[in-house]
């Protein structure tokens, strides 16, 4: 029996809801004849502020539910999930494994011109800190900044409204003076125009969603021909899922729900 | 075979997530004897924006497993779905079943002193109008406001932050001359200390959970004697449940996960 060649293999692109939906969009636009199997972990959504230990495990169940599914590479597309397990995953998975984080980092410190970076994500993520490092460690100064409300802004369908902008003057008030702001988180792509009305034209937005996509795109040899199929494994309700999916990019390709508590023995 | 007599079967309680826990926690203060069942749906949180037909569809699911489970009474601890589906329900179900609207209007009919009267809730709560027919059909004055992120302030367990604080303020700030405030979603009494600094002390607050476990109590004949268990049934995963519960009363009793696409063949 001989195995797929990586290169007729789906990638698998995970996220604790829909807010991985930006990257898969922007990875779907790089690599439209490729096949993608996308999962929304709705059953435990959000991850943002339950315990490092709780989100690593999360992430191990669901990567190794993509590789008994024969994925040829794995994107990490949460920034909580990214902070919290891919230096653990990235080691122990025998294909590729990307995060949204190194992705920000390298495009910030391409765009700064002042060296004086800001970064917005989840409590996980910000609390991990380590954006703060990566970025420190480029001799970049840092702010950052939680907001734990902003995913559910965009799961509610709110980007547009005024519930948006007043929770995004509160976040961003105190902000110092930067030039560029990470957005590290993928549901905030959704948000970037209160934001970026917020904050001013003068400071440079980064989506995680894009530079992830460029970062895949680079590494990965796409099918020379192919459907570009997307299939959503789903944790929580489809139903549900369908709805919630409709505020970023919507749902195409199958949905196929999974028993949260017998993930480890499926498919 | 004898069916048990209704005094010695469990009360159902049930809400989208943990909110109703705020419910059930009140009627366990006033019936210690009593057993309940709490069916939180967090595979399908929030019900808050979700559309009417789709809330009816998984309250009518919920009512069904209840009754299989021998429920002698059912509580829909959640505004949104008794707005929703408490007419329909109440009429074909064969054991009492009680919403939290009703509870809210009668106790701030008695509350008010000058007739005008607030109620906040979700989207789905507001705009269905429940409150406003029924508050106006007793000659009071309403004024109506959706917060729809004020669930996710709780289950984030951000009730006493700085974010619910700027949030409260952006909900309530263009609030008209009233004395009383009905909290028509059974997450906000953990925000009661942030509203009622918001509002001033010269405004009533109106819980739906205390006074909805006041109705079932007058109406309900708890058993002379009893353990007082509570078990939950959970349709999400059970860790992520336990997580969220936590910044409410906790959970006391068993956890039991439901697959939630196989609700309707369940248990």
């Amino acid at each position: 029996m001989t195995r797929p060649s990586t290169r007729s293999r789906p990638i698998g692109v995970f996220d604790s809801g829909v807010g991985g939906l930006t990257v898969l969009k922007e990875l779907r636009s790089r690599l439209p004849n490729q096949d993608f199997l996308y999962f929304s972990d709705t059953a435990r959504v959000p991850y943002g502020r339950k315990p490092k230990e709780m989100v690593c495990g999360f992430a191990r169940q669901i990567v190794s539910f993509l590789l008994r599914m024969q994925v040829g590479g794995i994107v990490i597309a949460c920034n909580t999930a990214s902070a919290a397990a891919l230096p653990e995953l990235a080691t122990s998975t025998p294909v590729p494994v990307w995060g949204v984080i190194d992705p920000g980092v390298e495009a910030a410190r391409r765009q700064t011109r002042t060296g004086r970076v800001g970064v917005i994500g989840t409590l996980g993520t910000v609390s991990s800190g380590v954006y703060q490092r990566k970025l420190e460690a480029l001799g970049l100064w840092v702010w950052a900044q939680a907001c734990p409300l902003f995913v559910h802004v965009v799961e509610e369908g709110l980007a547009g409204s005024s519930d948006a902008q007043a929770l995004a003057q509160h976040y961003l008030s105190a902000r110092p003076d930067i030039d560029t702001l990470i957005l590290g988180c993928t549901h905030y792509p959704m948000l970037g125009p209160v934001i970026q009305r917020v904050v001013g034209p003068s400071i440079s937005l980064v989506s995680s969603a894009v530079v992830t996509a460029e970062v895949v795109n680079a590494a990965w040899e796409p099918p020379a021909a192919g459907a570009g199929r997307v299939t959503h494994y789903v944790t929580g309700d489809p139903l549900a899922y369908r709805h919630t999916a409709h505020f970023i990019d919507g749902v195409e390709g199958d949905i196929v729900p999974l028993d949260v508590t017998r993930l480890d023995s499926l498919p």
